[in-house]
């Protein structure tokens, strides 16, 4: 894909990457900082012009911020298509999503009205430029909890398959004994409610009327209440294991074995004496 | 209970059960995945059937495709316990119960109206179907969480026990304190409440009106809050222990270091290959 | 305070106290069943009593059956009173004072109405007629959470004080924010709804309706969903501790210090050689 | 800043300076114990005047109380400054903004009505008073809980972050999902019901009306259920780990070994004095 005619359009798209993408250069960061701004304000106008009586006095002058934004962002969008190196991976990648979906809503929004609110997603595009500022410690710390979560999705899975048995199973029964005449419509909304319930959360829009029902709502609670101890002890038993103190970072010098017991004086591999 | 009359209806049992137990052929494997589709499906009927827009629209043909299914499962159940080694167990059996209990519902609905959509209790059939999904993984994890369930069921018992006095003392102590004319009609009713209120849940449907309900209330909630950490130590730290590293219980010929790590095949102390 | 006057007294009491007190005569495990089942049967009887369609029917049969028990609970009072070794000690042990409440209330309701429900309280007798089922595994495993609790006592205390501050804190803002025309009638009620928002429960009997309410009640629950963390981790970590595999149960032969490390040879106090 | 004219008041602001902040002097003691009922009756006497039938009878008494209060910690707070021996750093110390913010709120209620119920934040003051009653050990714990909570505060940073981005977004979807003929009314609002929602408060004072709504309320509510995992996940592993004993980093001269339990004197490996 690459534009075989010029080299000066390559050295552009060089150019324009190093701005865009690094964060050495002073073009670079100052490119970041007016991205972090334009976020946070293109951001901060959807939210002010959701709400009626600040539209109803600033209405016009949030039309066109917001569309100043989204032309923004959507040349910028363009920018980081003509610089990517390769162009299929960044339209595919998180963040080559994340772009698109953070200008599409407007342009959608002159077919389907209210849509717009939907480009709050650009918030996510903070999570590029929080590079900029100098988070490096905290994004190592993300990598530590994204890395116990990792190991323990299998453990997750099952857990939240369960949990959809479960809430199913109960969601069910509740409908059958409380039927559509205490709120329990059908059972998508038992299964709802039941959700509501075993999360601990309890809006009370639909709640239990008869003996029977609240007996079961009863179970449901208990069972949310005791279930929540299972993703807890599951991520932190993982946490507390990546904290355990490692194997001393020793080399065998006869086998190369990497990595001893604390105290070990001889290879337990090879027999052969770790320190000569 | 075995037939003597013909080896022919030995050997239909054997192939029959070949093929509805095991994953290991390739019609046991179809078998397995028209079950989970004919489950799955049966279970979104039941489901839309119980939204009444949708029932209105499309009764007959869910009337229909529910007898359709109670009679396949009907018959499914009916090979099982002619194919089953030991019938008795089968019947009595976890998967057992819940193949009856999946069609049972169907027929009684014919006597009791409504009961028809406990059939959703066929979703727990899944778990059996899931084998075919290469989930061993899965089930191995799932088998690691049960463990530390089990080991710690006896902390978690007391837990519970504990729990269940607690709130009858607090539903009676708040029915007496609130009476009837703030909504807590019956002592039951004031310990469903207290259920509600101790596992946070809140619908709100009723809550203390006075000064001392309220007050009684908090101590409520904050025992609540602050007993949710039982149930997540205990199964923590089961977790945590059981995922510590054990060592060998081996002892070093030569200078009687006993325990080693996992896989040691000399000594970390003085050297001695171990397994001579 | 020993009778003196007749040695038949002092034989008797001895006798009521091994039937009562004990588990291992015949008469003495009789007795306790026969208590189980009338705690039991008492305890359901007075919460029968409480819903209004149930008394209506059967109010006369539950007078006298409270009236029976609590009867039966007095003479058993007097019984324990007059067989207890120590009489002063029984009267203000835990069970001493649980005894006299559960058939306190039935007197006082003959002056105060109402009251007699409050003798539900009778259901932690439970505790004691326990012994009875065999359930020493599980005495043990309260005692473990119960010496995790005590350990951990005083960081629990500092961490409720901190709650007691930070609710009567966040209470008192809302209150002068929200004021009584939004349901916050005063400080007391206000700190009352932070409890309630704090803890997740959440009735929804009174909530901000103001923005700067609503941003404050915002702040309550980040606080209260994060805070949790605080007696799960403690709890947590103390089980754990707990948990963690002992020191060898090894004695030095020369200066008898108890316990060393797994795989110690020698005793770290003395130096003397462990396994002669 | 310190005054150079005469020896008396360097003399009188070190004598103030030992009563106030000393807990050794009988007078030192005397003043904490004074402060610390100061404190409390005046707290008392704030939330009692915001109860409406409370104030219309005692109204008088607590207006002439409260400005006692006001006057006192006021004298207390000049005293505090005169004999600081910085005045800025103990202008801006927590304590001195704590107790700035305690008597303001009277002053400002000249102007501002309602404002003086602020002054409850006089109740952190506490914190100061509580060293007289002999709580050092639970300051330890509070430091340690502190510590724990230090070392993990990346962790919790880059948690709460994405907190408030889920929130977001979850809040935005909703808006258009649902509409302000539901309740939700702006973005805003509707981020105020994802926190609702994701901390399991659930007022339902706002609850998602249509199917679609529902379903992402669901997914935010399955999201808060299990999220709650992470913070105490990384709470409790961080205590586990200071909990965890530690090894003295002393070497064995005889036979190097690295590593003895606290307070040992000889080696455990060679039975080698530790310490020559």
């Amino acid at each position: 894909m690459k534009q075989p005619n010029t080299e000066a359009i390559t050295h552009l798209r060089n150019r324009i990457h190093i701005i865009i993408e690094g964060t050495d250069t002073r073009l670079g960061k100052l490119f970041d900082i007016v991205l972090l701004i334009a976020i946070l304000t293109s951001v901060g106008v959807v939210m002010l012009d959701s709400v009626l009586f600040v539209r109803l006095q600033y209405g016009t002058i949030f039309f066109y911020a917001e569309w100043f934004f989204t032309i923004l962002f959507t040349l910028e969008y363009l920018l980081r298509l003509f610089s990517a190196p390769n162009r299929f991976r960044y339209v595919f990648s998180f963040f080559g999503v994340v772009d698109l979906l953070s200008i599409l809503p407007s342009y959608l929004s002159l077919i389907f009205g209210g849509v717009q609110y939907l480009i709050v997603i650009r918030i996510l595009r903070l999570l590029r430029v929080f590079r900029v500022l100098k988070l490096k410690a905290y994004m190592q710390q993300a990598g530590f909890l994204a890395s116990a979560l990792r190991t323990s999705q299998q453990k997750i899975t099952v857990f939240f398959l369960s949990l959809v048995l479960l809430v199913t199973i109960y969601g069910s029964i509740v409908y059958v004994v409380e039927g559509p005449e205490n709120g329990f419509t059908s059972i998508p909304i038992s299964i709802y409610w039941a959700v509501v319930t075993l999360t601990t959360v309890g809006y009370g829009d639909i709640s239990p009327k008869t003996p029977l029902g609240q007996a079961i709502a009863t179970m449901v609670m208990i069972t949310g209440y005791a279930v929540i101890a299972v993703p807890t002890g599951i991520f932190t038993s993982e946490l507390t294991r990546n904290m355990r103190p490692q194997l001393n970072p020793v080399t065998c010098p006869n086998c190369g074995k990497f990595g001893h017991a604390v105290g070990a004086e001889f290879c337990d591999r090879c027999g052969h004496a770790l320190h000569v």
